[in-house]
């Protein structure tokens, strides 16, 4: 009956011609003008893995490929190809391994891009290993190298965190000095006042000078040694906010001293709060300093990858917003000072959504609060999807990082280790089975 | 000792004939007819998969059918139907492969129907391709085939995001103007006032308006041009809901006008409340729009999947809430004004399971607030059920679709293919494998 | 070298004397006496799973016991028990799929006991199919069995809902009247006061009256016919709770009419607070109603699952709970007005970790709300894990439900066919192969 | 074709010289030395998995590396060993299985040091067995050992929740009785005055005492008994944490009753104040009752996982919550009395991101709300990441300290068995197999 032997790798499958010439386009079915003429089975090697070809003979008995959920989609990709099957032969259950595969290596993809963009070295041929330039380069981007540069990496955070505290002390009217005589400046509160007739004490404003200057020679060395070109220097984000927040910070000093002999009161007291709100930006160097971590590459990557689904998730949220905020306006249109206009509405459906509930607005009338009721358990399942894709964004690109950086370690210690060998012409490296070799001589 | 042979697809199994006379009624138990009466061994050849036929072996062996967790379900239920084993026989712990197929296949198949649901072609015979109505039908319907189709869809968002603008501006008070001459209407505040005393600036009414006339003129175009007879057309509730919005737009702004003449004052104000709130459901355009981005399907397709497994969840967070809110009626029941009746502790428990906490009810007494504690961690908990479906659902539509949409995607690479291939009359997509092809001469 | 043939079901497996005698204690370890004495290589048959012999043959080889992770944990059980090797051996990384079996047979048999102990029919001795006992019986337990059953079902379920609302709106002051003549029953607030001055409208109190009738009958009918001792039906714990409802409910309506003559007011005013709170109970009528849904036996055992495990997290909410109520009592002992005693800090504690943040007490120090932040935080992380306890519980227990469900639903199914087959003799059920059977002839 | 033949335990596996070679530093590289000369194809015997040679096999046939699924890590590690092949050949797609053993393993090892650490017997060269030392640390440390041990287990509860009572009871106000004449301690509410003109009733300051010379005797005779030495004790953070707790009992219980003689009064409220509130300390005798739980190891391990992860998420939150917080002051800048300085913003952002909403602080301005919804948003999805990974390791713990708790349980009672065994010459424990062992005699 079985008139076709397939020696796959030593182990033989045995099989009809009839079953063989199903499919006549791929390899198993082009077997067929080699076919012998008289009944005797005729036998076939191929020097392939026999546990995959199973599943690719299923295909010629039962006319469907599955493909048992342990084998790594390249593994089936690499036999598909060999034994010239079409992949969308793969039946509907079994695409998963298939199309998982590209997930990892996409992810895998964008962990290297990643970290290769974050090497960025000066050439050889413009400045040699140990000049200034590639000194001060490697001092001011990679704090592992030396250990100068860890301890310059631990001032600048150190600066970093004082000049946040000196921005948000400097807010604080209780803390800030009247200007010249003391003028009527009483109602401290009133913060447009603040800025034109308090200023900080002089104790802070000179701490806030010196982080000022610090960070501005930084920059400057760091446009100075840069090995990039400044055209794609300044394409970078990170340095476009360096340069507003540096000049946003000499203009503010500059105002807030001179300002008010030249200025208009009103005008002055907007281009202060102007400057000032630009200072903000400054966070962005912790920014700058957690992008050293690679738990931070996780996240950024995870909320990269998860962008795209949000689109559709944020707009059902404001549509739902809108819908619940619209509603509670009409529902609570006889309750007078509480739903003053659908803005209003929309606002309240938003921290209701949210569960945060500040409880400043709040349905008073029955109809109301059953609106309420719904718009909360909405806004809790709405809310339940994004955390989700997050969630598993996170955990999946965390575990791919971890699982990379230590294959990555793994390689590079093997690479050392050969290059030691080369130099001293010895074997060191070799992975030496401490399970005792049986039997390797040949069997005749 | 092992007196029969099964050669399943080339391998060889051993067994005896006392194990396979276990179960008469199967495949295998049915071959003892044809058993050879001397001991020497008879072997059977079955082209099959040797991999799965271990496990149904195992069956007559121990008398337990096992699978291991990696077969897809479609490869056992083929097994079990050529060795004619009743699904039955597989043990309890080994259901999960086996109805997990089931599951996966449903969500296949209500991806699908969902999919080909959105494609509605006129057919040719009512017209050619590239006649007016064909073209209008394009238009409206399929934003992605030409460029002035995509062109639409922008303008078609455009105005629906116009028109809610509108819709939101209106409710504000500060914005309206006073009708004729500036009577009494002086509490802006007082909302029922609102609709009689003011209207909105001219300029918000033309834009108003025009919306109106634009999304008029594009339902009745869709009402001519569209495949569907209208019997199906308008069972379809999107565009039941179109016919109530562009009603109660055109009747408002008719009462608006004309309302003040004809109809007593408290009427005309109940008619343009119930008008106005009608106007809400012009929210359902997104609806529309969103309903072309299949992540705007895996929402849907999870959220109904969903609705199965909530009603018994909703049930019992309604009950927890009648629970709470009863209990906290009698437990605070000393304090004034503040659980007035328990209705308003059915109120108070939701807003406190579902963590929204506004505070506009707070229980003040030590045994009301021992019950917050307990009501909050209830609703914690309970809550965390359902957004574990969803967020379960929403991953597992997810995955499938995308594998889903790859897989598709690369059919119809494989078809326009061969449909170029069979105009040219050249062999251009054969998949070639680049590994060398070994020996595939037959051995004699 | 290889001086032993082991033939497992047909696979040969060929190794040494020396591997096998490494555990003398096992059956492969115990073949050493069979061994022949020349070096000629003995053949050994065992009528086994080759596939799971691969991984005891290691144990062997390497001197570790390893199982590939599809194996279903009584495969590796049976196969263990063949090979008489120990449980212990399996190495420590391989140890899940040993134990999970373990883990889903006991939800199985957890699952199953509940179905079971929903069925509770009365023997056929005591009363034929048929009779009025059996009717009446089915009637209020088995809503499935016939039509009149499931209306006595809908029936049931409107009088609770009935009698929940009448619960709910006899505590509303507004709808009440005040009893006879119309005292200074002034203060409608003056909960207190309530119950003595009013009474419910007549209309509300004959629904009442009728619900209480209704129930009263149904328990007694219930008592009278049901096949348990009343021993055991006392002691369930539904039973009870019925029992307590009907009587607070009677009592309370003559207290309310009767009351006022005879008892002094405070202690009638107690006495009606009492048996009004009572009254709460009939809630869990819905909870009887609910056990009828299989979804519901889902949370059901996911929450007697997850009890176990929430203890030592209880605590530990606690202890956080207790930790920082003490601690913001001090951090805010400027403070008058919010934190009188370590009791409100307690409170507010859990008001925070909930993230509930009524806002009714609220630290305004800069080292309160230090704590606060850390409080928030700390909730946060703490309540996540009993979350995921009970989610993933939720999701095991469905799905196990699920595969149970239908796998005894075919069963069932096949048992039905067989039944019929046998009075019609007519073979309808076997599964026939719609693949063509290939070759069953013997080769001899 | 096919000159080479592998048999791997058994299976023979065939392929060409040409593959082999391929790769000529691993070991079935090293065997061309070995090839015959002729044509006639060499057959190798190797005593190991042929499951797992068909990955290896594939290296040298398709240059790639890859593993199915199943494998545990050890198998994969043993392999490569036995083939000499580099971990750094496997593929970048099949790392997973690879590098999550080590995970497993590391988890492993941490739940069995953490049990060790908790045994802690007198070396047996000290004290015998039963002598009064042991019998004290047996009680105080081993509360399952004996009867004793778990009723003074209990007590030692019982004595903790009530001084945890007293404690928050002594804060209550209205409890406390004036000191000496009554005299003008008429405001309650002001703390700092209460605890120099109050103190507790006479009742409750008897239970305190007396919990307190529990807790010092308990406290002094585990520094007798303990095994460590003293120097490794008072290392313990639990115990430093013991020797002030009962150092701020007696000095606070001594202050209260002569400190007004000898102290200025204000001096006197604020020792009183550091006193009492070190009492908090004292809520470290719950952490130490529940580690003797397994369950709260799971927590305290998970906790300690997360923690490194935990890091750069906080960071991230705070960063958020600056940028917030600093935004929202300039946005609401015109509003008066709302948001005085950043710090205030800083406050309000963290109520927000956490969902708590107290209320205390909400935004008016349309831009003000714009800038809470996002922060809302932001806080829900950043809070998401860390509530995952402390899940995760939560479940994964749980998991595998139940697996390893009940294979230990497992491998005690064998131990057990074998040692009862050994007394009675019996042979009780062997796991005979029910299933009869087929055919083990030798075919020749």
């Amino acid at each position: 009956m079985a008139d076709v032997n397939l020696n796959v790798g030593g182990t033989i499958f045995q099989t009809t011609t009839q079953t063989l010439t199903k499919f006549p386009d791929t390899k198993l079915g082009s077997l067929k003008k080699n076919f012998s003429m008289d009944n005797s089975p005729t036998t076939f090697f191929f020097d392939r893995n026999p546990d995959v070809f199973n599943s690719i003979l299923d295909l010629y008995r039962t006319g469907e490929l599955h493909f048992p959920s342990y084998f790594c989609g390249a593994t089936i990709r690499n036999e598909l190809k060999f034994w010239q099957i079409d992949k969308t032969y793969v039946s509907e259950c079994c695409l998963e391994s298939l199309y998982r595969y590209d997930d990892e290596m996409g992810i895998l993809s964008e962990i290297k891009s990643l970290q290769e963009k974050k090497v960025l070295d000066i050439p050889e041929d413009e400045c040699r290993e140990g000049c200034p330039r590639d000194f001060l380069w490697r001092l001011l981007q990679y704090p592992e190298t030396s250990r100068k540069a860890s301890v310059f990496s631990v001032v600048y955070l150190f600066m970093v965190l004082l000049s946040t505290s000196v921005l948000f002390i400097s807010t604080d009217p209780d803390l800030r000095q009247p200007i010249g005589s003391t003028e009527n400046a009483t109602s401290s509160n009133d913060k447009t006042l603040m800025y034109t007739h308090t200023s900080v004490p002089t104790s802070i404003w000179i701490i806030d000078i010196s982080c000022g200057i610090f960070f501005t020679l930084e920059f400057f060395i760091r446009v100075m040694v840069t090995p990039q070109r400044w055209r794609h220097f300044f394409c970078c984000p990170l340095n476009v906010v360096d340069v507003i927040v540096i000049t946003a910070f000499w203009m503010f000093n500059c105002m807030v001293h001179v300002g008010p002999v030249f200025l208009h009161r009103k005008t002055f007291s907007f281009l202060v709060m102007i400057l000032a709100s630009a200072r903000l930006l400054q966070l962005c160097r912790f920014y700058r300093f957690m992008c050293r971590f690679s738990s931070f590459d996780v996240i950024n990557l995870a909320a990269r990858a998860s962008v795209g689904k949000f689109g559709i998730l944020i707009a059902l949220f404001t549509l739902s917003n809108l819908f619940f905020g619209y509603l509670i306006y009409y529902v609570e249109f006889d309750q007078r000072d509480s739903f003053n206009n659908a803005f209003v509405g929309f606002w309240w459906a938003v921290v209701t959504m949210t569960t945060v509930g500040y409880g400043d607005i709040v349905p008073t009338f029955f109809l109301g609060r059953v609106v309420a009721m719904l718009c909360a358990l909405t806004g809790i399942l709405i809310l339940a999807m994004p955390i989700a894709i997050v969630t598993s964004n996170f955990t999946l690109y965390y575990a791919k990082l971890k699982q990379y950086t230590m294959h990555r370690k793994e390689s590079k210690q093997k690479e050392n280790c050969k290059k030691k060998e080369k130099k001293k012409k010895k074997n060191l490296c070799k992975t030496v089975s401490p399970i005792s070799v049986l039997s390797v001589k040949p069997i005749r």
